[in-house]
């Protein structure tokens, strides 16, 4: 039996012009026993305040990418979103013994991703969950990141349990109705799956699941001072999670020839063509597809 | 017989993180060939250099607002944008007799707007240049402001002729490749069309074309303190152009409920879930679908 799980955090505005989880979360501060459950405690954070007031991704700097250990742990680090992950860590980690038992990050994204969990580790709570949530809605993927694990340097990763969800596609600074009822039909049946397993009731779901593991990125063709040489393919465009194979077409140059993906291995890519990734040379992320068997509840 | 154009502009950029035009004006830069005309000379500008290095719309304010008569003259005015619309005034305009004889101005929105033609004033040149247009790309649409005359505070305003192309839906910061290749096609028919009359062909176009004639627009609803308490309705999102009558739904409420639109004519909203527009308190645009007669070619 897993231990029980006390105290679940709902994170959104980690990103300031992600306004799913923005309105999601204000939604359930105003309205708190929507989130009451028998067995646990749920808080809510919006964790980037001055960004969602400028409507920006982020201040200074990306604050997902701030909660590496020797991030949090280096003093030189004063930008505004450094200070606060680091209050952000004290509150709901620190990551050898947090505070929160399961944190729910929630995301959003310009690619066509659906509703999309990335659990915060392989840990056996978060795979049977994830299966759990993938009966419930077909437009759920469970996607592990590189660092699937608490090295990570996003805010879930502060505890082994939880998820980040990214919905899409929505534009920044934009709420769409059907993706903020899906996400909070989401929210809640997390709440709910981990009430039951509290009370020591397994929620059925599947004995294996489909993870898409992310392996690499694959940045914009650009030219010798950084400007894009192409865009994403009118054919790839939209189309993640559907598979590419050797010799399908990847980029569109500004001068009309295609560019196709070389590679021996079918690949799955996702967030093909998030606005927030152009700075970051992400054109799109390349995963495999992988069947995971789940150990029986113990 | 209209009287000849020498000289058209083709500016990207006036919003900051609206990638089409500027990626396009761009293009056109660099392979300055690809805008060779007979007849006229076509020049290009990059609107607001400072907010397309930032990826934001604007800096201090928004330029496409910034060009009333009464703002151009106005020494007061002092911000990063209303100094740029002072010099692309001095550059293009001024009103009374512009240097560019023909302005377009490439836009994006968030809206599904598809190819949107909003001309610059309602001269017979550019309304049988609309009209043109819709017969190559059934996404073509045109639209006439509130102000559809140099009155108004949009660049496209320093000239009588030319118009402004919103097309969407794009997320800010992003490229769509069909998007670019189809506003890239509207630009040549306009320059094909403008060099074909200059050599007094009039390229066949129809004798009547539907205009969506901006009437009003609606804000979010909100409580007192401004916050959002709705969202566009999901039946209404991504509808743009599409007839909205008394009683069908306009918005959902948070709490769950749906808000209708009330009004005794049928409108077509346009400019839907707008991700500028919130700030504006604009959540759709309405405008009346009328059927214009073109005055034949003198």
């Amino acid at each position: 039996m897993s231990s029980l799980i006390r105290r679940v955090v709902i994170v959104g505005g980690t990103h300031g012009n992600e306004l799913t989880g923005i309105y999601l979360v204000k939604k359930f501060q105003k309205y708190p026993h929507l989130l009451h459950r028998k067995s646990l405690e749920c808080a809510t954070l919006l964790a980037n305040p001055k960004a969602i007031a400028a409507n920006r991704r982020y201040i200074d700097r990306d604050l997902n990418r701030c909660f590496a250990n020797g991030d949090l742990a280096n003093p030189a680090l004063t930008s505004y979103e450094d200070r606060r992950a680091k209050k952000i860590a004290a509150q709901l980690g620190p990551k050898s013994q947090p505070n929160a038992d399961v944190i729910i990050d929630l995301h959003s994204t310009t690619a066509n991703m659906g509703l999309t969990i990335l659990p915060s580790s392989k840990d056996p709570v978060n795979l049977r969950l994830a299966a759990y949530l993938s009966t419930l809605n077909p437009l759920v993927r469970i996607c592990c990141g590189v660092q699937c694990n608490q090295d990570a340097p996003m805010l879930r990763s502060l505890s082994p349990l939880g998820c980040t969800i990214e919905v899409g596609a929505i534009a920044q600074g934009v709420l769409n109705a059907d993706y903020l009822q899906q996400t909070e039909q989401l929210v809640h049946a997390i709440l709910d799956y981990l009430d039951a397993m509290n009370q020591g009731k397994v929620l059925s779901a599947p004995s294996s699941l489909n993870v898409y593991q992310v392996m690499s990125s694959v940045d914009y063709p650009r030219d010798s001072s950084g400007e894009l040489q192409a865009v994403i393919h009118p054919s790839l465009q939209f189309k993640d999670y559907e598979p590419l194979s050797d010799g399908e077409p990847m980029f569109l140059k500004f001068t009309g020839e295609s560019i196709p993906y070389r590679g021996e291995n079918t690949v799955y890519p996702i967030f093909i063509n998030e606005a927030a990734y152009y700075e970051k040379k992400i054109a799109m992320t390349l995963t495999s597809k992988q069947q995971l068997s789940l150990e029986p509840v113990s």
